[in-house]
């Protein structure tokens, strides 16, 4: 199978409570596919400046990361600053450099055209969309995106719809897109868009995934202490399409499943500062924490529903 | 089995946003027996004032539950008056009445004082604390309180905890109580106090158990359209500890699956406005709503483990 993910290679500078600013690798593209790169090998179509380490690049190969399509152009890279609320959830973005990937406009080479994942990372929607018209044969599609791209763009955002076959979002952004309330009346205005499931993200409260048969909930994994919540969403998404990519089906249960992968993967994340931070995880720790999440999931239903119903 | 809850008969004031304030039934131990009323046969020990309608009395009893222990006193009945913030979520504590609960002090008759499940419902520590001494045989034991307790009476509940089996609490209530600001480390040294297990509340997004087991954890029913969340928290204590009561059997597991249970008697809870809202539900509402709430969070775990073990 094939994962290919086109977003953003980023440097981020990153103001926690009480620290000073750090500037660390970031970007969507990145943290995506440093979280796919443990069930998948992830290949990154996106652009770099001339700033942009060899180090960085290095660290992404080493991860089993594709990094051969990832363009270097003249100029900066792209660069987020965000200051963290002292929650830890609320943040401020203090400036956004788009540098190189102002110009950018991500060609898919010829030998990519035909991977079976794709995963649309928050970018121009414009610019996914440009993938998504060279990509005609991809068998699972995953977009995300942001308030200001919903706001600017609707109508490219809502003309991918049909070809989505899971879409993230926050709350927020299901109520701007669907210009819906009620959260329920949003989803269901999403679906009927064409959206094939919608997965809610609620930060440190999980996810709620809208379907074509209801409602799955995933209870976030309970961290003891979060140290940098950057890159959970992404993390999120590749930890859910890398699953999908490894097994190979895309029907209803499989996304189902990946979600749940998605949900432990969003816990190391935040365990840790900076994409490098993944590195600590092995493999057996992500089975390990997937069997403790799947029993504190795990409901006696059977028995409960007998014993009330007597 | 018997199930016996103390706690407060009362009147509330409701201001729901953009609503008139609206005086209903309402009190910790209503909305406890109202809720557990469903699956258990609970007696009510509490005082009300000569205001105190007997129709409310009759729609209690109406609904299964042992009235002849609330005592009549000259006075007025608790009122509480609650507004709500436009989110549904926060609210404002506008007045507190005690009336004739000031001077209360609950007496438990011969024949209850072997109930084998207890609710010490939010009341006065030192109230919950004569209780708990008059019902020395009870085998399962739960208590709620909240901040201006926690602050005023912390050794009292302190006091308490060797003998509760189940402690219901919100984050802001667990830090409080602990002393402690990680909610990890909170849970732990409120373990340490004593108490058998932990349910730390979140209203709309649901609850997480600490026990001897470790964590276990519950999302809410989603709910698509919130009327009044008033009496969340008593209705999943009612719909808990009516399970256990009616299984009659207290290990971890029968806990663990007794809040499933209260998760889905507080998510009918705030449909409805009033305890007497909860008369449109049907035993049968209650099954199937059980039988979805296990769809939305069952995973197919060991394949999903097997899946990323390969």
């Amino acid at each position: 199978m094939s994962l290919l993910v086109v977003g953003s290679v980023a440097y981020d500078v990153i103001e926690l409570p009480g620290r000073e600013a750090v500037e660390v690798l970031g970007g969507s593209a990145t943290w995506f596919s440093t979280a796919a790169a443990f069930l998948a090998r992830p290949v990154i179509v996106a652009v770099v400046g001339s700033d942009f380490l060899e180090d960085d690049l290095a660290f992404l190969r080493g991860r089993g990361i594709d990094t051969s399509r990832i363009e270097r152009a003249d100029g900066v890279t792209f660069r987020w600053h965000g200051r963290y609320h002292s929650d830890m959830i609320g943040r401020d973005s203090l400036r956004t450099e788009l540098g190189v990937f102002a110009d950018f406009c991500p060609v898919v080479p010829e030998d990519l055209r035909d991977s079976d994942v794709l995963c649309l990372g928050n970018i121009k929607p414009e610019l996914q969309k440009y993938v998504l018209m060279q990509t005609r044969n991809a068998r699972f599609v995953a977009l995300d995106t942001i308030e200001c791209w919903i706001s600017q763009y609707r109508d490219q955002l809502v003309s991918m719809m049909p070809r989505t076959d899971l879409l993230f979002l926050n709350d927020d952004e299901v109520r701007q897109l669907s210009g819906q309330r009620n959260i329920f009346s949003a989803a269901k205005s999403i679906l009927s868009m064409g959206a094939k499931a919608l997965v809610i993200k609620k930060g440190e409260h999980g996810a709620i995934l809208f379907d074509s048969r209801g409602i799955k909930l995933y209870p976030a994994y309970p961290v003891e202490s979060v140290v940098d919540p950057t890159g959970a969403g992404d993390s999120f998404a590749g930890g859910t399409l890398a699953y999908l990519d490894r097994v190979g089906s895309f029907d209803v249960d499989d996304v189902r499943r990946a979600l749940a992968v998605g949900t432990v993967m969003a816990s190391f994340c935040v365990e840790g500062f900076g994409p490098r931070a993944f590195a600590r995880i092995r493999p057996s720790d992500l089975v390990s924490r997937m069997t403790e999440y799947v029993k504190m999931t795990s409901l006696e239903g059977e028995r409960i529903i007998s014993d009330i119903s007597l």
